[in-house]
């Protein structure tokens, strides 16, 4: 097994380390844009790769359904299909069965459901999962959990929990790929006490590397701030801790904050293509009137192809006129701003004033004056 | 006036050039991808450059509505804003007024019609066109023509045309930019007559190029292949001689044998957009099912991005699941395909080999096997 984590430095419970992955190296904590289809959504891996990109997230519920985990490696892997060299991560597919998908059965056996696709009805088993992300060729792997909604009863979370440990359990014994390593997944919603029952039996199991799941499935970001320091010190110090699909800019710095390494999220691609963008100076609107004549770059700081070359007033208009130009702009902007605020992140804890440069971006973007 | 024309190579009828504008210089015969609303259609400048794109066309007519050729002036002129800092053509507008508006009322003093954005009414003049493009700073601008569809009666044809010759003379004595060059445009459908009358008419006038406009308007194919020998024969020989609006590679290369030297069509990036290529094999859909599996680029011999990085098997998958990147990609490649198609085609012209060249072309592209 060729993955690996060393943890490089500590500033409270915020952490700074390198992972290594069958495709490379990446330095923590570290934001993975998402390449849902084999692709981030309307960029090239040499637009995503020019603004320091480490890591991928590619989703096995979308390839699995589309063109299919097989077809991929019959043409060479994900990484050779889609052109990224560097490491990718993937998902087990179940949190898109329980959001996307219709008519979900669930038995301790797996998940039925039908394609959001075309209808067809479908079946995801540990085992199915484990076999499609080996096929894909990810280098990390994540075992199939259940993901019940945040909200739902402590019986049913409880439920949920112990499915999700056995189906741990089952991905583990499944799993063959040395050149993949697989990740649990620690459930429990913001119950602090399920949280560590379920971290107990995964911790027991030994898996390189560990995620928090569930968190961005309907809490409140609050209550989500509120349960992560707790949440990540349950996990291995000297190994990585992910946590799934989360977030806004002020939920990468709580998480890093709490001790997390990874962090994946679809809201730098999918706020860029609706003309929302992240700055240090806090969120613009390009579609705002005021920047149609504005002569300034979106930041001035930014090193992304889109802050170089164009004003505010061209961004505008390619908004205005429904351009496509514009969402790709603007989503290589945003996953720029979240890779720029994770090295930031990263340069603060090596020096030790994480916290200091947590407070000033808080600051710079909920003004208290 | 830093507008220049050498012819430097003739072969037959063909000829290869080479133009000086203020903002560099362009190798003839030349495609010219338009950026309608100032980009072309999904790909950045830097895309846009890197095969090897030499003059950009912009569009008077959607600029104007939007955001304006006011503003585009105050933000540094078309080639700042979009950041193109290479040569530029704008047409007049005239030829969208009559396609895309409503309520078109022509008189001898400019054209009326309501805006297809928002329904507001508007006026183009003479004076108004060159005013529009000498606030966009094009290098080369094109004079007000009326433009009737091809298949008109004699008596409307001539109506248009003398119209366009008062026009014409209007736009020159209005026309100030000694760093922007105004073109004249001959019409008269395939009327050679009424070509003949309206060409002696302009090259009275010795704009410093000229275009034959009208011939994307319905005409059919034919019609216009065996009307453009004699009717680029019409224009100077030393001065640039510019087929408005055309269209297939065949047709490019038709033009090119009768001595046209510039072109523009928005057939690359619309069809890309519609997972249509051109390649020197013919025209490849993308979405056909043959594509699924294939895992050679789509055109092995072309430098584009797409073609170095992607399977057919990839770009499939792109147009399947409906991800931007597929028409990013095929506009892109469908792009560099036309390019090369003119530089080829210069290359044969300088050695003397252009009518082999067009023939081998048209031979594989319908194969009489």
């Amino acid at each position: 097994m060729s993955f690996q984590f060393e943890l490089q430095h500590v500033d409270g419970a915020a952490r700074a380390g390198l992972m290594t992955t069958t495709h490379g190296m990446v330095q923590t904590p570290v934001f993975m844009p998402v390449g849902t289809q084999a692709t981030v959504k309307g960029l090239t891996p040499e637009q995503v790769a020019s603004v320091g990109t480490q890591i991928l997230l590619g989703n096995t519920y979308h390839l699995a359904l589309r063109p299919g985990d097989e077809l991929i490696a019959e043409q060479g892997g994900l990484h050779k299909f889609m052109n990224w060299p560097k490491p990718i991560l993937t998902d087990s597919g179940g949190y898109q069965v329980f959001s996307l998908s219709s008519q979900v059965k669930i038995t301790d056996e797996g998940a039925r459901f039908r394609s959001h696709i075309d209808g067809s009805l479908l079946e995801l088993t540990p085992e199915k999962a484990v076999d499609i992300q080996q096929n894909l060729g990810s280098d990390i792997a994540m075992v199939l959990d259940e993901c019940p909604p945040g909200d739902s009863s402590p019986e049913i979370l409880q439920k949920a929990i112990a499915r999700s440990i056995l189906w741990a359990a089952r991905c583990q014994k499944h799993h063959s790929r040395r050149d993949q390593a697989l990740f649990g997944i620690v459930q429990g919603g913001t119950s602090i006490a399920l949280r560590a029952m379920c971290a107990t039996e995964l911790l027991a199991m030994d898996f390189p590397g560990y995620a928090l799941g569930g968190f961005s499935v309907g809490e409140s970001p609050d209550a989500m701030h509120a349960a992560l320091p707790e949440c990540a010190a349950m996990l291995p110090e000297l190994k990585p801790r992910y946590l799934m699909g989360v977030g806004r800019p002020i939920d990468l710095l709580a998480g890093v904050a709490s001790g997390i390494d990874m962090f994946d999220c679809v809201m730098p691609t999918r706020n860029g293509r609706n003309a929302t963008a992240f700055t240090y100076d806090g969120v613009v609107k390009m579609r705002n009137a005021k920047h149609r004549r504005d002569s300034a770059p979106l930041e001035s700081n930014c090193p992304c192809y889109g802050c170089q070359n164009f004003s505010r007033a061209y961004l505008h208009h390619l908004f205005a006129a429904d351009e496509m130009l514009g969402p790709t702009l603007l989503s290589l902007h945003n996953i720029a701003f979240y890779l720029r605020l994770m090295a930031d992140a990263r340069r603060a804890i090596e020096e030790r004033r994480f916290t200091a440069f947590r407070e000033a971006c808080l600051a710079r973007w909920h003004p208290q004056t």
